[in-house]
């Protein structure tokens, strides 16, 4: 078990430049009846299974484990509930930090969140010029639940 | 992906004599929309990960993987749709074949199918004088329909 601290923000510059070498992400959640969120993903030719428990501020607890590609995919086409997470995740460093910066697709377009991993809760992060609002504790922004209720939605739902 | 070629059985007589050093295994299935099963069974200190296609008479393609026991005991919990298989398992031999004996429990209690494993479809299977009626294409007998519709129901529904 794995302590996951993590910090969430959207972007709001054209990050174009910091673009390349991307990684394609295809990511989908079998059903949980407790809060956790079980996730099924095919990150380039490696496929994972994580279970997350829910988050308490920038911290969740994380279990991963590795899955042969040709059950992940599987799972992610028959068993998953909601849709998929279609997303290509580029990395950028600054001030010692890695980020991770998510560009989506699909049901997501439009949407970008950079993510950054801390060794502690109350770590400083020095703040790229290029991330706005953070959204570390806005649940609509998480992966589970973009899943279930993608931004094409969010207009309309509005 | 591996071939399974199995057939199954009913087990009519007292078979208290072969039941010695059994392996409890407790074993549920994650939703799957194509006919598929996925299936997360614990048996004794470990645990896997099974996708079976369909069975065409004996015989379905199967792909297992380990999992941590952690996480599959947090599958089994959480997010398995239908109830759970309890069952002990026995092994016994006859004419140089295994055959699995399962000694169902919880909401399956009185059930138990002797299964065995073959290497071609049309093998011949000396039967021991303890199987009875044979049960391979019985869908109502597989694993993953007992686990939605254990035997306990079946009085009341007839």
């Amino acid at each position: 078990m794995a302590i996951e601290i993590e910090r969430r923000f959207l972007v709001r510059k054209d990050i174009r430049s910091l673009c390349r070498d991307g990684l394609s992400i295809v990511q989908g959640y079998l059903p949980s009846d407790d809060g956790r969120t079980v996730r099924v993903r095919v990150a380039g030719p490696d496929a994972t299974l994580t279970v997350k428990s829910p988050r308490r501020g920038p911290c969740r607890e994380e279990v991963e484990h590795p899955l042969p590609l040709d059950l992940a995919l599987g799972l992610l086409r028959h068993s998953c509930r909601g849709g998929l997470i279609e997303k290509t995740r580029y990395l950028s460093h600054h001030h010692g930090l890695c980020w991770e910066i998510d560009v989506f697709g699909g049901e997501n377009a439009g949407l970008v969140i950079a993510e950054v991993e801390l060794s502690r809760p109350d770590q400083l992060v020095p703040l790229p010029d290029w991330v706005g609002a953070e959204v570390t504790n806005r649940a609509a922004y998480s992966n589970s639940s973009l899943a279930r209720s993608p931004i094409r939605g969010w207009a309309s739902a509005a």
